[in-house]
């Protein structure tokens, strides 16, 4: 399949994530908006449901919509995710900002942490928590 | 801090997932043992309980003991998991049975896919699922 191709080679290994949501087509959108991620593939079932590849700078993650039946389980259906994402970023101030007004909410603000990072912690509207922080200098 | 000079620079960006977990500590020999996983960094706390930043080739991700109190869940306690692991490997029938040898509980045998991929599904012990594949030719 085309959207393999850059899948890495036979000699390498890699792993990702992949984030289950209830709306999976809105969840895609809103880590294009509030992270810039580039959505690389997609799969998309007659009914709606997506699986989708997105990418940021060369760290890949992708996201589907719930199948509990296969264990795939939302953080809505779940109450609570057992994952979250740590994302690096340059200004981690800037980026949870615009976290926020796409639609995340504030968990905790970005503050420099005595563990050497400055992060601040959102929950996205489907669930799923994100670290955004860089090391401090 | 030393163990943070691998972090990409300041003009790139990455996401990578960080897993809770019961037990941490015994959870990141069982990735070393059944994904040849090589940790790059932890904080230990005097309690025991870990952080843990690992590689496998140039993907990373992290595994750290669950804290209910900040919204960080275990698949225990939570009775599933909301982001499954995407593992490609050259070879995912050795890498399926080193996992299940290391302790993990195979969900679905590597089969061929319709949609392109020869894959298997194993939960790990700390209830945490990975999908081990890699594209067909």
């Amino acid at each position: 399949m085309t959207p393999h191709t850059e899948t890495p080679s036979a000699t390498t290994q890699s792993v990702a994530p992949m984030l289950s949501v209830r709306k999976g087509a809105a969840a895609v959108e809103f880590y294009k908006a509030a992270f810039a991620a580039k959505e690389v593939f997609r799969i998309e079932a007659p009914d709606g449901a997506v699986v989708s590849r997105l990418s940021i700078d060369t760290s890949e993650f992708w996201v589907a919509d719930e199948s509990p039946e296969y264990q795939n389980f939302s953080p809505e259906s779940l109450g609570g995710a057992t994952t979250r994402m740590v994302l690096t970023v340059p200004d981690p101030d800037a980026v949870f900002a615009r976290a926020v007004s796409a639609g995340a909410r504030a968990v905790s603000p970005v503050s420099d942490k005595e563990y050497g990072w400055r992060v601040g912690r959102v929950a996205d509207p489907f669930g799923h928590h994100w670290e955004i922080g860089r090391p401090l200098e």
